[in-house]
Parts: C-alpha cells; sequence; structure tokens
C-alpha cells in the first residue's frame, strides 16, 4: 500500500473517533430494549452482596458480563485511549476488544496502538479485530497471526460492515460466500474462536443461519440503535461532496434494533455465544440484552467518551455500569448470570410485533432463551 | 443505636416528607390505570342514595374502600400530621396505616407521633408497618409487639424496599428467604394479619407465589406509578454526592404499574386480599383498581399534602373521593364493592400487551377477578 | 312547581346553550370514529347521481340517514332556533328532534317554542324528548302525551343522563328498573316508537340487552367524543362553588366512544334500530357509523351553531352533509344505504382492542353488522 | 368541444402542475410503508456489483424496477418537462408514462407536448394514458388508438379518478360497470395491455377482483400517501369559491395506504403485475414496494420537481434511486428483483393491524408475494 494510502487509512480513523464523539450519529430509531422489562421482584431472596456477577467469555472468566468492545487504534492518540481503557479492564476484570486492526499489516507503526492493549491487560480476554472484507481481498494465515499476535488476543472478531462500506467512496462491499469457508478453514489453522460481529446494523436469523452452517456460533449482534455508521459516513460524505451522503441520510435507520437481533440471533441458533451489543449505553441495557439472550453485553462509545476524560472516568462509568448489572439483577432475583437468563420480563410494543411478523412466539421463544431447546 | 444515628434516622424521615411532597418525584412512568376502562352503564337500574361503598378490610368494617397507606411518623411535626390524617379516618369510617415504625425501637421519645393515631382513630382499622430488613436483621416478638402497641394495629404491615435500600449510602438489602419462616412463626404468636407490602415498585407473581407459599395472603401492591422512591433517593443522594444517584436516575422507572401488578397478585394468588395502591390519585384509580381484582385502594401522598393544609382539606379530600367511588360505582352499574370486583371493563393499550407477555388471558382473568377461580 | 323553579329550569337551559356553544367542552377524548376506515372503491360501478341516500326512520322514509338530535326548546329565543332548523329539515327531507320537554309540563308558556317545530316542519319524522327521572318522578300518560302533542311527533325519546345529572347539586339519579315496566306500559298506551337515548357516554351491552328485554329496540348510543355534558356540570357548578365540580372534571373522559357504543348496541340486540350520535360532525362521520352498524347518524351541537348564523347557515352545513355522505358512499362502492351498511371497512387502533376486550371478534360482527344474525 | 372548454382543460393541466409542486398537498396522512422493515442482512453473500436491478415491465426489459408514472403534458411548457424526464429514462433504460392525453382528442395541437415523450425515448417502454371516464363516455376504438400512436405506446393506462372528479365543479363520475365490458372489447382490438391505475387512493382488493373478473390483470395501485388530488382540488375550489372545498379538505385522507394497496392488489389476484406507487418518494419504498409484492415502484411528483431545475436534476436523481434500489436489495440479500420479491420483511404498527382487519395473516400472505400461490 503506498504512504498516500496509509495516511489517507489512518485520517479515516482519526475521523471516525471525531465524527462518533462530535457528531450528530445518534440513531433517529431506537435499540428496542425500550420494549423490554425486568420484571421486580420485591423479595429477592438475596442481598446485594451475595448477587454474583460473574461470567464466562468463551471460556475465560470474568468478573461481569461486560465487554468493551472494538473501536480504535491506529495512532498515538488512538493507542492512548487504548491503553487507558485497558488498564481499567484489566482491574476490573472485563473484556475488551480493539478496532479493526487492518492499518497493522498496511503501516507496521500502528502496532504500538495496538500492543499497548495487552501490555496494560496482561490477563484480560481481548480481542482482535479484521474486517471480511480484508479477508475477501487476500488476507491469509500471516495477515491473521499477525493481528492476534499484536495483542496476543484470545479471540478475533471478523466484522461485517456492509451498511458502512456501500456509502463510502472507497467502500468495499465484497460479500461473497466463499469467503465463509476461507475463514473457516483459516480459523482451524489459528486456533483461536472467532466472532462474526456486525457494526450497528444487526444481525438477523437468516444471516446466522449461514453462519452457523459454517460452523460458526459466536456472534456479536452490534445492532441498530447506537452509533450509525452510516451517518457517519454520510456527514463525511457531505464534507467531500460525495453524492452517496443524501441516500447513506436515507438509510440512516436501516437495520434491526439490538433487542430484535439478540433474539433473532439466539432463535437462529440457539447453542451460540453472543455478545449483545448496538446502543447498549448502562448496565440496565446490558441486564435486559442477557435476559433477551445474550451472554454478555457491550458497548463502545460511552466508554470512548470517558477516555477522554481519562482514567478516573472511565473507571468511574465502568464501574457505575457494574453496579447497575448487579442492582438489576437483585432486583430481578437473579443470584446469577445464569439466573438473570431466565428472569421474567415482558415484551411491549414494537418488540412484540417484530416477533410475531418473524414468527417468533413468545412462549416458544422463552424456552429458547432459558436453555431449553 | 446511638444518638448520632437516631438523629441520622429522624433527619431522614424529614427530608423524605420534604422531598416526596416539594420534589419531582412523581414517575416518568405511569401505573396502567389509564389503559383500564369501567364500562359506563346508561341505566344503573339503582340511583345514587342506593350504592352502598361498605367494605371489608381484613375483616373489619368500613364505610368505603379507601386506605390512607402508611407513610409518617417519627418527629412531633410529623406526629401532627398523623393525627389530623386519623381524626378524618375515624370521622368518615376509613383505614389508616402509619409510616415505618423502627424509630420507635430506636428512639422511644418518637413513640408519641405514632400513639396520636390510634387516639384520634379510636375505633378505625390501624395499620402498623416495620420494614422486612429490620426483621432479617433481628427484630423479633419483643419488637414488633411494640411497634403493634403504640398504634393498637389491628394489622401489621411489613414493608418490601430493596429499590430504595439498593440506593442509599445507609441501605439495607438484606432479602433471604429465612425471614419469611420467622416472619411466620412471629405472625403466629402475634395473632393479628400481617400484609406484605411495596413501596413503589409493585408486587409480580413470582413474589406473591412465594409469599404465598409460607402462608402469607394479604398484599399492598403498591406499583410503580406513584411516588418513586428511587427518585426521592436520587435527589438525596445529589445533595450528598453520592455516586449511586447517577444509578438510581437511570433506574427510576424500574418495576411493575399499579393496574400490572393488581392483575399479577391476584392471578397468583386468587383468594388473596389485596390493597390496590400506587399511583392512586383519585376514586375513580379507586374504582379501577377494585375493578382489577383489589379489595380496597390506597394512597398516601394526597392525603399529606392535604394535611399540610390542615384538617378541613383532608377531610374534602377524602370526602371527594368516596363520593367519585360512588359516582364510579352507579355508573358502572355497581350496586355494592363485590358487585363493582365484577363490574364489565376494558383493557387497552400497554396493560393489555402485559398480560399477554405474562401469560394471563383477559378471559381467563375475568373468571378470576370475579372470584370464579 | 313554583315559580322560581321554573325560573331556574329556564335560566339552566339557556345556561346550557351558552356553555356548550362558547365553553371548552368538547371532549379531551375522542368517538374512535377515527379508527375507522371506510375502504375506498375506485371503481363503484355507478355515478354520483345514481348514489341513493334515502333511508327509513323508524318506518317514515327520509331523503338521507341524517338526524337533527334533540337539544333545545323552552324559551323564545331557543324557540326561534328550533324554527329555524326545523324549516331546513323540513326542506331537506330530514329528521328532528327537540330538547328536554319537562319544562313544557311545568312552565306551558315554553309550548310555543316547540310548536314552532311541527309548524315549520309540517311532513318530517319529529321525535319529542323527556328525561327517564321524570317518568321515575311520577309523569304519567296525561304528561306524556302532552309531550308528544305539542310537536304530533311520531316518536318519544326517553333520555338517560345519570352521568350529567350526578354532579347537577340539583341532580336526579333515579334509575331503578321498575321505571322501564312502567315506560313500556306508557308506550303501548301511547301506540308511537320510544327511543332510549343516552346523551354523550354511549350505550353498552350489558344496558341494551336490559332494555331490549323490556321489549325497547330503538336506540340513540349518542356516545363519548362530543359535547360532555359532565365537563357542562363542571363548568356550572364552578361558577356557582359546587364542590361536586373538581369531581366532575375528573369524570370529564367517562363514557363509551360512539363507534364503540354502536358496536355494543348492535351486537346486543343485531335487529335493533340505531341512531349513530354522540361527537358525529360531518358526512363522514356519518357514513362510517352506519358502516359500523347503525341506521341513521345524528349530531345536535354543529346545528345549533348554525342556527346562530341563521337559516341559510343551517341549510349550507346540512346540504354539505348530505353530499359527504353520498361522497362517502359513491366512494366505498354503496349504492344505497343498505349497501352502505355492508360497505368493507377496517378497524385499527384502540377500538379493535375495545373490541377484544369486550370478546368481540372483527369476523364475527362483521356478519352481525351485515345483517346476518 | 369549444374553443373555450379547452382552454378551460389547458389552464386545469397548467394549475394541477402549479397547486401539486407549490401548494400544501402532501397527504396529512402516510403510505404505510413507513411500517415494512427490509431484513438486514449482514453478510449478503454478494457484492454492490453481482446485484442485479434488471427487471421486467409487461415483457419489455428494463434496467431497474423504476417507472416515472403519468402526471403531465398538453401545454408546450408541460411538454419540455415530458421531453427532458423522457431522455433521461431513454439514457437509464427505464419506463415512463404520459399525463391524461385527453386533450389530444380535444385539441390536436398539443400533441407536440406528448409526441416528444417517444422521440427522445425511442426504445423505452411508454404507457399512454386516459381517464376511464371519458371511456364511458364515448371513446372509441379511434380515440384510444389516436392517444397510443401518439407516443407509439407499448401499453395504455387507464386511470380512475373518482375521488378527484367528485370535488371539481365540472366532475365525471361515471364509473358505471358497463364500461369495463367496452374497455375489454377495444383491448383486443388495440393488442396493447391495459393498465388500469388509480390516481391516490389505492385499490382494494373488492375493486381488484372486478378488474380481474373482466380479464384485467395489470394495476397500478397509486395508493394513499402522496400527493393528494383531493387536496388539489380543495386549493382549486378555495380560489373560486367552489362550495365543494370544505368537503373536499374532510377526505383528504381518504383512501387505502400504498402499501396496504399493494398488499390487498397482490392477494386478490396473485399473478397480476403490479406497480407500486402513490407517496413512493425514493429507492427504499420502491424496493419495500417490491418486497411487499409490487412488480415495479414509481412515482411522478420528485421527478416533476426535478425537471423543473433541468435534465441534470433529473438524471441525478434518478441515479439515486438506482443506487439506493440496488443497495437495499445488497442489503437484504437479494441478488436480483426476484430474490428481492421474496426477502424477509417485518409489517408493525397499523398495517399490521390493517391486514388483520381484512381477514389476511402475515404467514399466509407472505406465500402469496413469493409467488407460492
Amino acid at each position: 500500500m503506498v504512504e498516500n494510502d496509509v495516511r489517507h487509512l489512518i485520517n479515516r480513523k482519526l475521523e471516525h473517533v471525531e465524527v462518533t464523539v462530535f457528531g450528530d450519529v445518534s440513531r433517529k430509531t431506537y435499540t428496542m430494549l425500550e420494549d423490554v422489562t425486568l420484571v421486580h421482584q420485591a423479595f429477592p431472596g438475596i442481598s446485594l452482596e451475595e448477587v454474583n456477577t460473574k461470567a464466562k467469555f468463551l471460556g475465560f472468566d470474568v468478573n461481569a458480563p461486560i465487554m468493551v468492545t472494538g473501536m480504535t487504534g491506529g495512532t498515538p492518540e488512538l493507542g492512548k485511549f487504548n491503553g487507558t481503557i485497558a488498564s481499567v479492564v484489566e482491574e476490573l476484570g472485563l473484556v475488551m476488544g480493539v478496532g479493526s486492526e487492518r492499518i497493522v499489516i498496511e503501516n507496521p507503526s500502528s502496532e504500538e496502538s495496538f500492543r499497548i492493549v495487552r501490555r496494560n491487560a496482561p490477563t484480560s480476554p481481548l480481542v482482535a479485530n479484521v474486517g471480511m472484507p480484508q479477508i475477501s481481498r487476500g488476507y491469509g494465515l500471516r495477515e491473521l497471526e499477525k493481528i492476534v499476535s499484536v495483542i496476543e488476543a484470545n479471540a478475533l472478531a471478523v466484522h461485517l460492515n456492509v451498511a458502512q462500506e456501500v456509502f463510502q467512496p472507497e467502500g468495499e462491499t465484497d460479500y461473497q460466500e466463499e469467503v465463509l469457508g476461507k475463514l473457516k478453514d483459516l480459523s482451524s489453522q489459528m486456533g483461536i474462536p472467532i466472532i462474526l460481529k456486525e457494526t450497528g446494523c444487526g444481525l438477523s436469523m437468516e444471516t446466522v443461519r449461514k453462519f452457523s452452517s459454517y460452523g460458526f456460533h459466536n456472534f456479536d449482534v452490534s445492532g441498530q440503535g447506537g452509533t450509525s455508521w452510516i451517518a457517519v459516513e454520510k456527514i463525511r460524505g457531505e464534507r467531500r461532496g460525495n453524492w452517496k451522503s443524501k441516500s447513506a441520510s436515507l438509510f440512516s435507520s436501516w437495520g434491526i434494533p439490538t433487542a430484535a437481533s439478540v433474539i433473532e440471533t439466539k432463535w437462529a441458533d440457539p447453542a451460540s455465544f453472543v455478545v449483545g451489543s448496538g446502543g447498549v449505553r448502562n448496565g440496565l441495557d446490558i441486564a435486559k440484552a442477557i435476559a433477551l439472550g445474550a451472554d454478555i453485553g457491550g458497548f463502545a462509545l460511552p466508554v470512548l467518551e470517558a477516555s477522554l476524560e481519562g482514567r478516573d472516568a472511565v473507571k468511574q462509568f465502568l464501574s457505575e455500569v457494574e453496579f447497575q448489572v448487579k442492582v438489576a439483577m437483585l432486583m430481578s432475583g437473579s443470584r446469577d448470570v445464569s439466573s438473570l437468563k431466565k428472569a421474567p420480563i415482558v415484551i411491549l410494543g414494537s418488540l412484540k410485533d417484530w416477533m410475531e411478523s418473524r414468527g417468533i412466539t413468545f412462549s416458544t421463544y422463552d424456552k429458547v432463551r432459558k436453555g431449553g431447546y
């Protein structure tokens, strides 16, 4: 890749952070977690101290079902944020992912901005990150091993971002089915789990079934309701006079709301491991996502925002989220995360209608989410 | 308890009244009584004079199904409000409860603020009040008998307030199941009925089933939609810089709306005695709560507010509520409270969806509320 | 009745008109006709000229299914409005009712304000009007024959207004069942049809079943959504410092919305004759009411308002309504009123939920409204 | 036709364009396409380049399922817009219809404003246009052949506009059933397909069944949600003091929303060819209409508006729409238009209730729209 391209990639990453944090790119739509109520239990049968938030992340023990999902890396500035977040994740015993590492392959000097994550979080489960289009376009074992090794990752997230790419002038929309076989082979050779991950538009039951048929069973739904990458591209497009930006605006509410996507994913592959993310902003959202069928909840933007204020802000934010998860567990009568998955819930409004349109009855799904499939 | 702790408890009580009456602690959410319609009967078959509002409260006769639920007591000022309310309750033949009497045990000089209630309401059914955490933490027969005797109570309400305690710096969230057995034993020894009572978040069918299995069958649902104690704690927390106050804000709409809670309670224990409270503000709310399955309706805040204006205001308010109950009974064609329980109702909107999510069909519930279980 | 009482009655009538026209007494709620859609038929198979709006009103032929329902009379001023309206009703071939004629019995000098109606509408079907409480309190054949003869009425409406009376200081809420037997006897003796008529709160299926069991089968639903007589009494009460006015405000949205009331009435007595009124304001509302099961649509307030501007305004208003009925018939593919009763309709929103709560399925009701019972 | 009448017709056409573009005639209501969600497929299995938008229009190949529906023509000015649009339609390989050609019969000098369309679009499928009332009132083979030959049309649209005519002072509302037989005969003689087309109020299942029974199977639904011709007539009426304009206002939300109309049409005649139009404004609307059962999407107003700005604006607008269709196809996992017809969809809100009222279950309709009838 010529120098110009690398500079371009770096600038794009910086602009993504800037637009995400300061631009108006929060969804007009919503996560449909608003349509979910955890039923209050006035007599939980336990005290707050007895609530056990410990969870499993792909076999690793974590103190709470909270994941900082991948968002950044690539330049010294962005590396600093990564480092700050990593040290808090280590202290609190959570999980962390990094932003797309394509830049590591294309510009070795960017490595440090990722390496700092493992250095500051020596024992935490960490998740490397690469885009599906890069694998379509030629990344092989060498590149993926490089990407994984930079953070000594415990898992590799392969992100799908067709909705973002399609509105980029430089967009790559290669999603031919062959790449799934190739990825499966690479995954066997690398020996670490692969997480298939959307980037704000959610996974559908059809997509999950296709992935399952190739032997993939770990998913990060990243549903609609959080950062709209389409809106990010719209703002970038307007700055450059890209004619696609008007269309990007039209599609800014495209996607599957997070709550619906968790349900579709679990419905399609009941034994799968699911990260509930996309517009998740606090511990109550996380608890709802888990009660709906996720194994862990994830977010990136609120942590990135806190990291601009420094380590204390990140620690305070994540501690509050952990407290909120614990409170939601206590008041829904859930002694541990596995009880939370079975906690009584109420589903109203559009999410109820969504399920009906998709042929998912509440009573059948209630068994699925509780593990009775 | 050292003097400092007592002063602390007294100040907390005063602050609770102040924040409740003057702070913005009414729910952003609603009681779902808004989703209930009593069907108008153009030809009631009776005149207003013939409508009989007499009701039973745990075996005692009352002139109308109206209860002033427990809210205050503990200091001379708060005792004055208690006394004013009690004398009107006696005059009108209603039911009254007092606020938490923990302070009676910890500070004997506070007794007078409760004793005045029985003095001013010598023949009314009165309900003593203690928190479940106090029983968890050691209250025995001696303490409960003291609490009951101070107002020569006809029943003892044991309140559950996990949602409030969890956000207090000093919060006690002990809700281990053992306490239910202990409370059952104490109740047999005392020989007066126990009412299990929420404090603004409502009782669920799971919670009611647990209580029933221990032999408790009297409930005060105190559902979501009225005073949010979580919001009260949020305001108190902000004043003190308590880091939990941000989380308290997140949970301020947590809970089971009053109408849903009445239905869940009756569904779980069809033969139970149910006080419909939580955001109840007038006689139409009370009539709806009874038609949904409650035996009596209750409220505290509007009476407390009237008591700040004096005895006349309390009497006028409660007389209007009684008139409103009577009008709602007349126009729904209900000759007496037992007819009101069978009056035709319509359930629309979110309450309809809530029931569906909880597996409660309207037609089956219609039989349950009418006593046909 | 002493002179003072008569003056009182006259003043009340004048104040009713004044408050109704100038006060804010339109419902906060709605008629639920908003939830009804007549399905457009792009190819009606007829021309506008061929649409036949002729209808039957209790055996009488009328040019369109439009009734000016009873609202006023009693003083020379109010008689003038009655006369204006009557002459237009005669010209257009519609139906007209008058306001309560109790004043005719109590003050013979008020007769002229009613007699003018028959004088100006010599061939139109006219409906006399008396309150059910008057019959409870003693009116017999003599009084009813007087009331009927004053306008040589073709039918007698007996109005039910418990919701209004209950908030009047002078209110009469006698609705004991005996009066129905008495009324049935009187009706046999008089030999003209009786219409049982609500006054803004609608008829329920339970009420209609009771009436049917006594042999009454003509109904004017007068549902919720139009003039709220409760709100009228609230304003009158505030002027007089009546303590009931606060409660009147609470009940101002009490009642059965017009669309729901038409359905309940037809459901309870499929062969009955039904006037669809209450918040009906134009010809589209009338067409919807008929498609829902009514035989004719009725309104009072918009005609009264037009009459303040004079005869031309009344004629223009009623001609437009007739045109609107005709347009709605054409575009729903209804050649005549009997086709309109079978025209395809769509029911959305709260009315759909209302029917569900009342155990009325759309498909079964669809047969009932089409006459297939 | 006398000269005055022709001038009148010309002026009416000019005023229609003026009011449509500058007046407030967009619907208060909506298309119900808002209630439809195409389910996002994160891994489409194809790239954007592989998406094939080619479609069939009555046997003709087009590059994308986009039709500029008929709106204008008749004067030199309006002919200029027609010419501009036609040349872009030719370049992009789309379909185009023209406005009502009645004026061609009545004023031969208007021909040129239509002829320019075929001249500028020599190879595109073009659709001639005549009103059903003209055929009722006497147009025979000679007139229709003239209308078709002026643009060497590939199909003839016969438009139904009873809702517009009924509010015109000069309105013609002849829709007697005989005309359908006559039209069928004419169509056999002419040998080109007939499209029956609404003009903003939508086709119902009853209407479509009637047409099918006469052997017509090509429909342009033109549902409610776009330009309200009733609102156009209301504005024209007010300018002229036409008393019908108040009634026009009342009916301005009359009609079948576009999404509901596509479903009703396909439900009534599953093998029919359907143009989804009415409030369609972009490529996402078109993709939804096709997923609901249409074969092609159509619009007129946004193209007319662009044509006021010139050829570049028209080309840019239509290119963007084509891109949007392609993006919606990619992200719903639809390789071609026939896959798009089977793409997973979610139906929420009023459209769901509409279907229920009309006896159409989602699961049965899902088979119909996918061709499994």
